[in-house]
């Protein structure tokens, strides 16, 4: 099944919407769906924009390494295709169903590659983060998601018993039910009950501007990833009545819509007011800080998921061609967003997405060749 | 610019549908089954043995109480109904589902009401354990289940906010897809590919006699829980091969079917020998070190599920109407059990499960009357 097949087809999505309406009752003899194989190879890796509907577990471990980078990288990607095709038992037996695993490498590696290349560059510090040595930054980034919540911890597993790999933390997260948003387009919930991180580069032609590397060379058809786990202060938010959560985000809480109107895939009316000259969507509202006309910069794709251990947040996970479009927003967002002081922040990264790979061009080889 | 912008066509479409959904939170791409309520009252608290096939998230929480204990049940089981019937705005919205919670109280408290009540026992100390003292004991439990996994830490965060309670350690679980394995019965695989803890009390009869206290008053209608985060050697685990992996277990891996054969649902024929004599399922075969019939006490219902942070490993939970029953089968694994030096234990604790509750009953009220 091709991913054009998975999308629900209008008919399917209406019908779904009037059952919806009808009381919410879904068809309650839906035969448990078997995931669909994403391809690990391409021009791409998979995870960032294939499947298009993000698995609902995330396993993320960040780790050092104290080998040459060529080997190792070429060996996971072996394994990631062994792995994802079921042909290796270290998955002990489990179906790898609809696993991805997405690899980045951290600005240390990249420097000893070439100190101009994207990636390069670290984070600099920010406000409300309250980050141990061991939780920020790291030479290796291994994202991977799937369906089924055994399936990540276990090609991990798999993938990290190698010499010259030490984990420094890891986070597992998932996502509830998703909203449908657009065609094809859904969105999930955070643990504050709202939808975000809606907007973002969705059509090619914004991912070729916005997402992926177009150059130099070695990088070309990677990205930039950052990672932050952040704890929320749940009961802090959960005690303001709705309306003011709804200003914190700038969006309905239940609809998930803008709260300047429309419908849940609109950009905000920023500039729309009520008759008495007050912002509709407030000026410290989430969805205007972090917008990227307010932040001058590049749209960025966001894949974030929901933890609970050790406390309550989000995984936040986002992919850009440019570090200054993450640093630019935050930077937008510490200046009034009403949604950081619910935040802080534990945990921190950014890593190169290596491009794509297959079996002629083995995971990281365009950086370090054999 | 957004993709409903581009594609003004759809805006009507989109908006109908958002409209829709605004009514229910449980939209999906896809239609999706809706979890059935759990009703949280009556003679067994929820969480036990309804729902029959444990939701797939878990998240229990260990906290200390330093204020009397009676006025905080009661309001703990207030919020439960509140929450569980989707009338408390502390859930932001969410909706509630399958949410179940189930509260137990630790030694310490039971001691407070009567030393000789069941649950004043403590656990005492085993091997391959390395336990924080924050992580050991704990007076009061919340194991909190739903199919949505934003639900448990939202309603946790609703459940906490109270003053005298202090949390200790929290962690979160899933389950995978289940396996068929008798009428109305299903089993999950564990982080090590095979399918456990599949014998226990399922019949009322079985459930009578080894799960639920029938006394003395102030406890009939609950039971003792036992819970313990362990983690798991995947790596070393996957290294053997499978048919040691199904020695450790005295199971197959795929099927799940004893090593004694029959069905998945069939307890070992643990006198079952080759034509030469060796023991089909080996003598240190979990499933051997761990059956009631070794180890001479009753059974035990397993509600186990798998995490994969801070470690990979499983969070066993286990439910049984004598503290007895858990200790007399950890020792007789301790002799023996092959299964046991795959598994550290790094947080632990035992609860006297409280007995059902509703409105004129209140939670805890047969131990702390008002």
């Amino acid at each position: 099944m091709n991913s054009a097949e998975r999308r629900p087809s209008r008919r399917a999505f209406l019908g779904a919407a009037a059952g919806l309406a009808a009381g919410c009752h879904a068809a309650s003899d839906t035969p448990e769906r078997k995931p669909a194989p994403v391809p690990p190879t391409g021009i791409h890796q998979a995870g960032i924009i294939l499947p298009q509907q993000p698995q609902s577990q995330l396993l993320v471990v960040v780790a050092d390494v104290s080998v040459a980078p060529g080997l190792l990288l070429a060996e996971l990607g072996r394994r990631i295709r062994t792995l994802t095709a079921g042909t290796d038992d270290r998955l002990l037996g489990l179906p790898a169903g609809d696993l991805t695993v997405t690899v980045g490498i951290g600005p240390r590696l990249v420097q000893s590659r070439d100190p101009q290349l994207p990636g390069a560059k670290d984070l600099p510090p920010a406000a409300h983060e309250t980050i141990a040595p061991s939780d920020r930054g790291g030479d290796l980034l291994l994202q991977l998601c799937a369906s089924d919540p055994l399936v990540p911890p276990v090609a991990a597993a798999a993938l990290l018993a190698q010499p010259g790999v030490r984990e420094r933390w890891r986070q597992s997260a998932g996502r509830g039910p998703h909203l449908p948003v657009a065609d094809g387009l859904t969105a999930p919930r955070n643990l504050l009950g709202f939808v975000d991180g809606i907007i973002g580069p969705h059509t090619p032609a914004e991912q070729q501007r916005d997402l992926w590397l177009t150059g130099p060379a070695p990088v070309a058809g990677g990205t930039i990833a950052v990672v932050r786990r952040m704890t929320l202060d749940v009961t802090r938010f959960a005690a303001l009545p709705v309306a003011a959560q709804e200003a914190v985000f700038g969006r309905r809480r239940d609809t998930g819509i803008p709260l300047s109107g429309g419908v849940i895939a609109d950009g905000p009316d920023l500039g729309a007011k009520t008759p008495d000259g007050r912002y509709l969507v407030p000026a410290g509202a989430h969805i205007r800080r972090a917008h990227a006309n307010v932040v001058g910069a590049g749209l960025m794709l966001r894949r974030s998921y929901s933890m609970d251990t050790p406390a309550p947040g989000l995984l936040f996970m986002s992919f850009q061609n440019d570090l200054h479009t993450f640093t630019a927003t935050l930077a937008s967002m510490e200046t009034a967003d009403a949604l950081l002081p619910f935040t802080t922040t534990t945990a921190s990264g950014t890593f190169l997405i290596l491009p794509g790979f297959d079996e002629q061009r083995p995971l990281g080889s365009t950086l370090f060749p054999a």
